[in-house]
């Protein structure tokens, strides 16, 4: 049931008509482990440089179950940067700087005591990438990846070699009509499940997801967040992934009945990441939480 | 369980980029009463003109459980005709044409032997008209309303009324945003819920519904219908509309879990009438077809 995550550690800075954070912790890596950290133990592959504070680690390090040895410190350079300002409705957002650092240089690689691990999630980066990290992980038994427009637009060959040799694949409905151009997102996610995975759930943020999954289809509303409670989105799809994935992992299996238990494990997970800027509300989250969040959710999701 | 419905029958002519459909039966009270028929009987209450086609009345006359008592041709009249065009997507369409006809005469009556209807649905009309409609339903026990940005904008005082005369109200997300200038579904809701009725649903297309009910809250996805599937949006959410309302009438109350039931069998409901034009596939249904669909349903939206 080892849960390995490779993905950014970034310094986030976000403005919201919520309010601001500036110089947060952020990046895929780190709300995928905390999120995934409330179910399974999480090892975090990842680079970040000499600039790195201090508290964004201490953050980290006060998850229980969160591994921080295939975190590679890199004095000599910068962490990945991103501003981002989410417009009124807070569900479209403009970048206003990404400072790449880290991410330029070489991938960081998977420590030797983390190349057993059996479960994987390849946070969005270039597909590349995303496929050299898969050949240091040969017990590998399920590998899910995330992807974005860019790479759909600029890497499609190494996209699709990616496609064949990951079990599963998560996206924005945006970025399934881009790959497919089905704007339907069952028919999109099927099409997507004929270029290799035996599963993929387009994620559609306020509107839930969809999974197409060999055996079947299925569909899951969103954690109905009232407007108050929605303070900052970034890192929600990848605290919804988090959670899905801790889940599959303590499963040790993948059928269709367990991703779809993953997916509203995912989706309380992430109505928790909504509520503050930063990791702040999954920091002071307790398991306990989740559980009764996911009461409520099957209570207020019920199919009469 | 006496359920009565008022609104408009048409004549529609529908332009998609799955074919077209050229005078053909349509609007709301026919798609609602066709849709609730299989789950309760339904009494229409509805004006047509002189040029109401023979063939129209056949494929209501071929539903059972619609009575047709409450329907007056007006000899002099014409009937209401709508003609739209979808774009591509499928969700969004232009109106090329309305012709209010009948509509704009007085509106019809609630025949005498119908006035002890305790379910009553007001399809979208002026909420004047609808407010006229409930004066005549003495022995009503619930009254749901439908409406459209039309009133919000010229009627808005009219609509409050309403509001505090009917239990519950149904609109699509962008009328909710428009009447309380909230974005967020779920916080919309619950603020319409304030103007008086005891529960409000918000209809959004592909992404599913939210309820907000004087208990609580609750969200359904729509139903995964395929690309391939969707021939024409066209009466789909009168058909949700209808397909609740029977359920609730047969049920005897409006309790939080039998709305929670009603939304999922309009919803398995509405699922049929995208499947052709005009009311195709509803006529060609039979009972076990949505009973059949409704456990497809609740197995692919089961929260895990």
């Amino acid at each position: 049931m080892s849960l390995l995550v490779t993905g950014t550690i970034g310094i986030d800075t976000v403005h919201a008509p919520t309010g601001s954070a500036e110089g947060v912790l952020g990046g895929s890596c780190a709300y995928f482990a905390a999120a995934a950290s409330f179910h399974s133990p999480v090892r975090v592959v990842a680079a970040v440089g000499g600039d790195w504070p201090d508290d964004h680690r201490k953050v980290l390090e006060g998850f229980d179950n969160i591994s921080l040895d295939g975190l590679e410190v890199r004095a000599g350079s910068r962490t990945f940067a991103w501003g981002g300002k989410y417009f009124a409705n807070m569900n479209e957002r403009e970048t206003l700087f990404t400072e790449l650092g880290v991410v330029e240089e070489p991938a960081p690689m998977v420590p030797e005591a983390y190349r057993d691990s059996e479960y994987v999630f390849l946070a969005n980066t270039h597909p590349e990438v995303q496929l050299a990290f898969l050949d240091q992980l040969p017990d590998r038994k399920l590998a899910v990846a995330d992807t974005m427009d860019l790479w759909i637009n600029i890497a499609r060959d190494e996209l699709v070699m990616l496609l064949e040799q990951v079990d599963g694949l998560v996206l924005n409905d945006s970025e399934a009509l881009q790959l497919t151009e089905v704007r339907n997102a069952v028919t999109a996610a099927r099409k997507i499940l004929e270029m290799g995975p035996t599963f993929v759930v387009v994620k559609k943020g306020e509107h839930g997801c969809v999974l197409a999954h060999e055996s079947g289809v299925a569909v899951l509303p969103a954690f109905p967040a009232e407007a108050h409670h929605v303070i900052d989105p970034t890192g929600a799809g990848d605290s919804f992934a988090g959670g899905m994935m801790g889940h599959i992992a303590v499963a040790g299996r993948a059928d269709l009945p367990t991703i779809q238990s993953a997916l509203a494990w995912g989706t309380v997970t992430a109505s928790f990441t909504l509520e503050s800027f930063s990791l702040d509300r999954l920091a002071s989250l307790k398991r306990a939480d989740i559980d009764r969040r996911m009461a409520e959710f099957r209570g207020a999701a019920r199919v009469g």
